[in-house]
């Protein structure tokens, strides 16, 4: 497929119609996947995850500032919640401006995840794998971290990030618990604020009550640290996690765990899509209304009627 | 089942253990829920979402508590994205307290939802449904309105009502669009802040030019309402909203599509999970495992895999 040569030799144009046609799902698409599947498996994959307010789309900024400072290429894919419009706007200015301006090292993608359940997830995967093959060492994962396929979308990354800033709502506070299990690395971001020092020793605190791990003086804590993404402060430092998390993976064996849990999830969500759509042609999509038809009338419920449609296809 | 039958005459305690016996999701729960089907269909189901920080709970608190004083029955059903703690500290006290305090006409159950992609989803369904076949009048479903699977619970209810608060962040802000989409009532929350009447403003001019609908005089166009959850302002109106919108429903026969489009995607989630669960024990855990290394081991990418993993299941 030439698309995906051209993409693989560094064609810019070429990624993007490649990206583009990834996201619409078809059969060339997946084509174009196979083709690519051997060249992954050597970029580094960074999930940034917090509430909104944390400021993490100006952190995810600063980090593919200095990661290209220090002579990387860097993918960012950023998965904005809500609309097809907004995700450019909320990307920060001056890596935008060097991605526009054709530095073949850094590339942006926005998101937009208007779909299907599951879709956003499939579609974010395949995106990183393209970044990943194409030859990009970072890829920068930002998600919301509020909502079940944004969160699960971080948590298959190598490393993840968890965002937090001080003075936030109690609400958006509640959040925290579930994003603490997935963090490998802790930033109180907009730390110039009143209360920073304080959210710092609280996430501490949960993290030491939260050992539930086996006391293994090897095991990974993870670090809280302290930036200010608006104007750079500390983000080096969290470069530096980064780091060291990679070389942690590394040596423990973990990244080898964490990339067959990346591949078992693809595959499920693989599984489930190519299920229902031969079912749905084995049966045609009649079969499906009737069963709707049925289930509204109140004479079967939902899984009753899934047995029933899927009787005789073993 | 003694359980389903219990629930149904209005044992309380028999609901409770009932939807942990559905949230748990055993073979027991199929069961139940094929039972209670035929009582379902009755309830007016009314999703209610925000960005976190609108106040967005206050208000479902305070809708109950109307609901409540106007001699209808009320479920609520609170999806915490991600702890299975602060679920209960999120809500407010009034009708929590009438809850404890044993008023048979108000049930309140926080939904967990660190899990399976689509598990949510799932479990939230199945609990409305069992809220409905008990028979409480009103079911409000609330769930914070960021994260595809969330905002995919919200949209299958009867009336969204999506709830937005004056000085929030860009952040939050750009969250707005997609949800928009989706509502049949917007509430600005936090009303006595100042920027509420610039948000009104801005949510009718929004409104105004997404007007993509055909220009019908008697299309529903949502209404933006001011409250102040916090003491009460303005809920009445709300209440009354969402009246006129179910009357609407019912009058132009929106209400049966609703319905339809509920049960398909709630059939569409259980065949996934039936086939998924059939393949498996048709291959076998260890076939899985066996695609996942070849995966990692570069040799085939993922819908290869799930290609070659269905062969042979038509």
């Amino acid at each position: 497929m030439d698309l995906v040569q051209a993409a693989l030799a560094g064609e810019r144009r070429a990624l993007a119609r490649l990206l583009s046609l990834i996201e619409d799902d078809g059969p060339e698409a997946r084509q174009a996947l196979a083709a690519l599947h051997p060249h992954t498996g050597r970029a580094h994959i960074v999930g940034v995850t917090g509430a909104p307010g944390t400021g993490k789309s100006t952190l995810v900024n600063e980090l593919a500032k200095v990661l290209r400072d220090q002579g990387h290429t860097v993918g960012v894919v950023a998965v904005d919640p809500t609309s097809p419009f907004s995700g450019g706007a909320l990307l920060g200015d001056r890596v935008r401006m060097r991605d526009l301006a054709g530095d073949p090292g850094i590339f942006i993608r926005s998101m937009a995840t208007r779909g299907s359940l599951g879709g956003l997830a499939r579609a974010t995967a395949d995106v990183v794998r393209v970044l990943d093959a194409v030859g990009f060492e970072w890829v920068l994962v930002e998600t919301v971290g509020v909502g079940q396929a944004e969160v699960d979308v971080a948590r298959t990354a190598h490393t993840v990030v968890v965002v937090e800033a001080p003075g936030l709502g109690d609400d958006v506070q509640a959040l925290k618990a579930g994003l603490l299990e997935i963090a490998d690395i802790l930033v109180v971001n907009k730390a110039d604020r009143p209360g920073a020092a304080q959210t710092a020793l609280a996430l501490e605190t949960t993290l030491d009550l939260g050992q539930n791990r086996p006391h293994d003086p090897h095991a990974w804590r993870p670090p809280v640290l302290q930036t200010v993404a608006l104007n750079g402060r500390g983000v080096d430092d969290v470069v530096k996690a980064i780091l060291d998390h990679r070389a942690y993976l590394r040596e423990s064996g973990l990244w080898d765990r964490r990339e067959r849990e990346r591949a078992r999830a693809d595959l499920m969500r693989a599984l489930e899509e190519r299920l229902v759509a031969r079912l749905l042609y084995h049966t045609g999509e009649e079969a499906l209304e009737h069963w709707v038809d049925r289930i509204v009338a109140r004479e079967i419920d939902v899984y009753g009627a899934a047995e029933r449609l899927t009787e005789g296809f073993p």
